[in-house]
């Protein structure tokens, strides 16, 4: 259904309210249960994985091309110079749809073993499949208290590239679903099952009673290389916040310690850290060539 | 020397005109052989690499911090206020230091087999070493025509942290000396030696008459994985733009082209490939464990 609106401060736009404002997005977004995608890709993944259409708001260039995924979703088109005036930023693709957001499945679910099925949504083979395929689950991450939604999306899109089975978030860590994590993810959030411990005392609890080895990923250069730790069927690699990294609790808690080899050099030099998004690509292709030896 | 400035459209100031706008600033850091270090750590590094000082600018709460490194410099000291008129956004911890360029080296050189010398900065091992640390020259990353400054800053620190022992620019790559490159290397940029080819067509062929074999990295999930390749004494990786990977060109000349292994399921599903720097994050460490094994 199509409805041309003019005016930027519409009431019928209100999903749409001061796009840059990450504070009153963030409790907006929550309130009314929703979450924003951006460009037809995203768009088209948020869909196929079951998400409900609250409203589209588009622009005519790029109605069109989004047409045949919206069935009789409610759609605002505007022109170019309203679009730009709601989001103060040029808009991706010219596209963007408010989105029911659904109940995220407990933990236990996403550490089940699996096989599990898993929506494959539109892609270069083929549009969603109607057959999900089933897998296992035997390597997830586990991310405490990140702040940075570019940084959990940049996350998610590495995890579900490089194969990770699952992700399970901290109560505190940065929602996957506020629009810039689903943006940078490219639409990874829809694809790759995760979850949010209820509890930050006894969330490891949980994870090691379902089977899963901990392992606490440090810049800490003298405990076990990455490269060297003993893999178990079932691991869950713990990743720390951007400025603190893990807690001391959870370094405590974890079956073991694993760092990411470091240039004696550059730890010489004062050189930082790797950054957690980098951290995490390493950590996750590691855990994935293990994975495929084991 | 502290000239006290009050008005953000002093002609003094002019080096640090229109921070946020990026082809203004593109053309004035070129044209003044300038480039902007932001923040005391940042500004310290560039320092300790030789770059000589034009002027800092800063406020009085971030001058004491940073006054027993700047010598003799000319420095404006400027109210919070005025510091946010010019920059048009928050200064990271409010220092902002315009440096002077130095003649970039020859490719040879930095590919040269080294032993060679290398400033160690100031950082936690004590202040800037009088007597520089040698390394050979083993393992470097080739950018073909990044445009993202900020990709290229995160690709100089993932190489540092790990110890890559050099980067090559294509022609058209990206400045790694432009403001943001150099803020999200975290000064990176000053601790890794770099040059730039002045000829794209035969770049290939410097580096490999320089004795490295040349891997290039591609999404092509049929070609040897980076995890198996065959790895010699000195190898260079090649890494293509944001967009559209490496050319056809490159890829043809290099001597292999590597993959590295994505989940079967994110390629069925569409998911898009590892961004560039989450493939130079791994890539990089690859590079690195093979380095430590031969």
């Amino acid at each position: 259904m199509l409805e041309y609106v003019t005016d930027a401060a519409d009431p019928r736009l209100a999903d749409y309210t001061r796009l840059r404002d990450v504070e009153l997005r963030k409790s907006l977004e929550a309130e009314r249960g929703l979450f924003l995608a951006e460009g037809e890709k995203v768009i088209r993944r948020a869909i196929a994985a079951g998400h409900p259409v609250r409203s589209v708001l588009t622009t005519r260039r790029w109605l069109e091309p989004l047409a045949d995924a919206l069935g009789d979703a409610l759609v605002y088109v505007v022109s170019d110079e309203t679009m730009s005036g709601i989001a103060g930023f040029p808009v991706h693709r010219g596209a963007l749809a408010s989105m029911a957001r659904l109940p995220l499945p407990p933990v236990e679910a996403v550490l089940a073993p699996g096989p599990r099925r898993v929506v494959v949504p539109e892609g270069p083979a083929g549009p969603a499949e109607v057959e999900p395929v089933a897998q296992p689950v035997r390597r997830v991450l586990v991310l405490e208290d990140l702040v940075d939604h570019g940084n959990v999306g940049a996350i998610f899109r590495c995890a579900a590239a490089l194969g990770v089975d699952g992700i399970i978030l901290s109560p505190r860590c940065a929602d996957p679903l506020y629009r810039r994590a689903v943006k940078v993810s490219m639409g990874a959030v829809f694809s790759i099952p995760y979850a949010r411990m209820d509890n930050w005392f006894t969330g490891l609890d949980r994870i090691r009673e379902a089977g899963f080895r901990t392992l606490a990923l440090t810049p800490d250069q003298s405990v076990t290389s990455l490269d060297e730790v003993k893999m178990t069927d079932r691991v869950a690699l713990l990743l720390g916040s951007e400025g603190d990294g893990l807690s001391s609790r959870w370094l405590a808690e974890a079956d073991e310690a694993v760092c990411i080899p470091m240039s004696s050099r550059a730890m010489q030099a004062g050189v930082d850290s790797l950054n957690v998004v980098a951290a995490a690509a390493i950590a996750c292709h590691g855990l994935m060539r293990s994975g495929a030896r084991s």
